[in-house]
């Protein structure tokens, strides 16, 4: 199965005729084989207008027809086998555990979207039974569904080049509802995209679905990206990269004729707070536990813990002492990209040369290209609190201690952070009533918050949200992780008094589909 | 209860110090006293500092207490008497069983989401039980529930003012969701404003809660609803009226440092199809239907049936020469403003003046001020289709019959319609295949679909779906009128680890809130 450095449009495979594209060894610095030759706005053109075709037929598959797609994409993706691991090795100098790992959760993530998709809650059918006999006005018989929104444009992210990427969260819950996708494939890892976007595509065939159901296009720079989410016959977009990346996608959403919802996971630094108690009691504990999560994939999460708040306090200073040691020993790892290395680097020496941060460690410097050397810095709160540049996202390992002089001031901190996906609390027993002063506080600030473990490890579940307050997302009313992220891609419709004939199959009398409704407001 | 022209700032009344306001009976163009002098941008900020300072306490009220609350607004509403609607039958020319109707539907509005909020089904909780033994990584306790956005501005629109103004739909699910809200009053109709201000104003204070929980601002012109958008502390914005109100906010809201989800219902034609054989069997009780929904309140409806397509036919000739009948026999009605009788009029003209649109009947003119002429044109569906001002929405008594070559026209015309809030089928059986070929062009154009009845009369009931794609709404994915107009202003946290003591109630273990919740998937 070699890689081409085509698009796949469809159930073709089509030659760009922009800008080329190789991926880059970032342990190397080596361009790899093949090159992509960019695709144009012809080639948007194209996979917008199937992908709309398809709509029609795609978006009322049979829940179980659906399902098998989902599963059929699954099984696809794990029969291509190490060539897979073995290429996004070299795309994205992740380490093979780590991506077998993460291959393992993104076939998983698609057979619980299946599943979802079986079990019918996001249909949300609703039913209010007719009231011939009320006065003054009888009631008509009122039932709602849930419909896709349409074709939906997905940006694959850097970072997971397979749960994030091409068949990633974005993909799985878009096609779970129903709308036909258009990947446009990250640069960096466009031989691994290709890869998985023509396990799509047979999907796609085997599943005997219309070919515009999928669609992977490649292009640097934004032009494609940009002319992607114009295209009229595109109806949301889903994103995961860099803020400046998700705000340009926002505007141009925002600035069709049509505005369009755009799901843009953008940037945040996932504070930690370490409350007294929780460091008496297990400092070391939790330095410890802090610096595998900051270590985990070179810092390059989503999630990863940026920030630390405490009470400055001789516990305080044993916990920076003891993770300084940790940090110290973190051994140099490959970034996803030069890119992505030097903008690390930028933004650590932001850091050092603010003058009013203390560099408490770095991890070992690396000698080969592209490598990430941890960092714990410290400051005060009031430092913190009259620079907002310290709160910018640094993706990497890095991390920002922020001592307060007391609780007072580190609620204050609390109140003045930006949206965020993940907020931590590290707790013991005796720091609940201070915990229960911050919880209001934390809860307006990001989508998910957790007690006593690490914010990176984001569980693909129901209960998940990977979503948060701007600028952490978008889009603060959705999660991209976990079966809710369906919702994104959905709308309610009202059918009211239709002949039985033409009402949607799941909301036929006798409950065909046996799904969850609410009848009369009663859930059954 | 004398009406003071005051703004309603928490529990006090405060006077404005801008431009002032006066109503004007539309009846006779005479202002109505007292003067309402405009808010400036100081009490934009006061009441949505005390909106944010109730938030807190406001977004944690137990179900029964805030469930309460919103009864209690209905039961103030209903105390005011017969002055409300003398009120507002002066403010707006609207007749008294109209707005008594209104009232009652405004109440039973409040009364619904406290139920509503007294189910529970609104905070979607969502509990993923830990799994320890997992491997090759255990998975945490999860919980997910529902929070409220923050404080919501609402704009008071012209034409419900009691069911889509002050204590409507919008401020009555926001207030259901936990959110705190400014009202935006809107300048036509402030004593019956101010009215029902104050009966909220009571109730906030009977429930001792905090003062900040609701406010209601006047002003002219845009000043201070464009403020109100801006403000930090505004999480969201409910609105509804015209295209360009609606716009300019979203843009408003898309340009803040933090971008907010506005919700405005703008405008809609709500097209009718009327298929052959219910033409052939009962096409003069359609024209009966088609009049009796049009003339229903001079057409000041979001859900005015504006447009009819038909194939050119014998029975269509004779459903448009009885519609034309009875469209000559409505009596003139006064319109809501001097404002929106201009609009009318205009909007009438350029149908009239378009040379590609034949007039079926007028109504009888008025000969007081602001009298709504009812109206009936006819066109071709190729005039139609080359002509995109005719999609426009004329807010009153007037329709446009489309006249279609073959059933593949009607169609066509179908798929070239924009986004709409309800869309309406005149069908027998005999036209169950045509309507099943034409639904699902219909789904993807509005928020409801309905068979043998008419588009006026939106139920407030759990299924309903008041809303549509762009430009009947700016957010196709939700609804401004029954109980899942909640989640509007509603976003997911979802809660790792918790220990049970800073757990929120509704997530506790043993379901002490006994609301349904998903547990590991599926629905308990």
């Amino acid at each position: 199965m070699p890689i081409t450095g085509k698009l796949l449009i469809g159930q073709s495979a089509v030659s760009g005729s922009s800008k080329p594209i190789n991926a880059i060894n970032p342990a190397t610095n080596e361009p790899l084989e093949p090159t992509f030759a960019g695709g144009t706005k012809d080639e948007v053109e194209h996979a917008c207008e199937l992908a709309e075709a398809a709509f029609g037929i795609y978006r009322e598959t049979s829940l179980e027809d659906r399902a098998v797609f989902l599963e059929t994409i699954a099984s696809e993706i794990e029969s291509i086998g190490d060539e897979l691991i073995e290429r996004a090795m070299a795309e994205t100098g992740l380490p093979q555990a780590r991506l077998e790992g993460e291959r393992g959760r993104t076939c998983g993530q698609l057979r619980l979207f299946a599943n979802v998709v079986r079990a019918g809650e996001w249909l949300d059918v609703r039913i209010d039974p007719p009231l011939p006999g009320r006065t003054p006005m009888p009631r008509a018989d009122l039932r709602q569904r849930h419909i896709a929104l349409g074709p939906v444009a997905v940006f694959g992210a850097s970072n997971f080049p397979l749960a994030f990427s091409v068949a990633g969260g974005d993909t799985a819950s878009a096609l779970a509802a129903g709308c036909p996708v258009v990947v446009k494939g990250h640069s960096a890892h466009p031989g691994t995209s290709e890869l998985v976007g023509r396990a799509v595509q047979r999907a796609v065939k085997i599943c005997r679905l219309p070919e515009g159901t999928f669609s992977l296009l490649f292009g640097s720079g934004r032009e494609i990206g940009q002319a992607l989410v114009a295209d009229p016959r595109i109806q949301a977009v889903g994103f995961t990269g860099s803020r400046n990346g998700g705000t340009a996608l926002m505007k141009t959403a925002q600035a069709r004729p049509q505005p369009i919802p755009v799901y843009a996971e953008m940037s945040s630094i996932n504070p930690v707070f370490l409350l007294p108690e929780a460091l008496k009691a297990r400092g070391q504990q939790i330095a410890e536990g802090f610096v595998g999560s900051l270590q985990m994939g070179a810092g390059q999460f989503c999630t990863s813990p940026g920030l630390l708040i405490a009470v400055k306090s001789p516990e305080l200073d044993v916990f920076i002492e003891t993770a300084a040691e940790k940090v110290k020993a973190i051994g140099s790892q490959t970034m996803l990209t030069p890119g992505i290395f030097y903008a690390y680097e930028q933004g650590v020496k932001r850091l050092s040369n603010s003058g009013k941060v203390r560099e408490a460690a770095r991890g070992k410097a690396g000698d080969t290209p592209n490598q990430c050397q941890a960092g714990l810095f410290v400051t005060s709160a009031s430092d913190f609190l009259n620079d907002l540049e310290l709160q910018e996202e640094v993706f990497g390992s890095t991390s920002l201690v922020i001592e307060c002089a007391d609780q007072a001031e580190v609620k204050h901190v609390a109140t003045q952070l930006g949206g965020q996906l993940a907020i931590t609390l590290q707790m013991d027993d005796g720091d609940l009533p201070t915990a229960k002063t911050l919880l209001p506080v934390l809860e307006r600030k990001a989508g998910r918050i957790l007690a006593n473990g690490w914010p990176t490890g984001v569980e693909v579940c129901h209960a998940m949200v990977h979503g948060g307050p701007y600028p952490a997302t978008s889009d603060s009313r959705t999660t991209s992780v976990g079966s809710a992220a369906i919702f994104r891609f959905l709308r309610p419709v009202c059918y009211q008094a239709l002949p039985e004939g033409l009402l949607p199959h799941s909301l036929k009398d006798g409950n065909p589909c046996t799904i969850s409704r609410l009848v009369d407001g009663k859930r059954e």
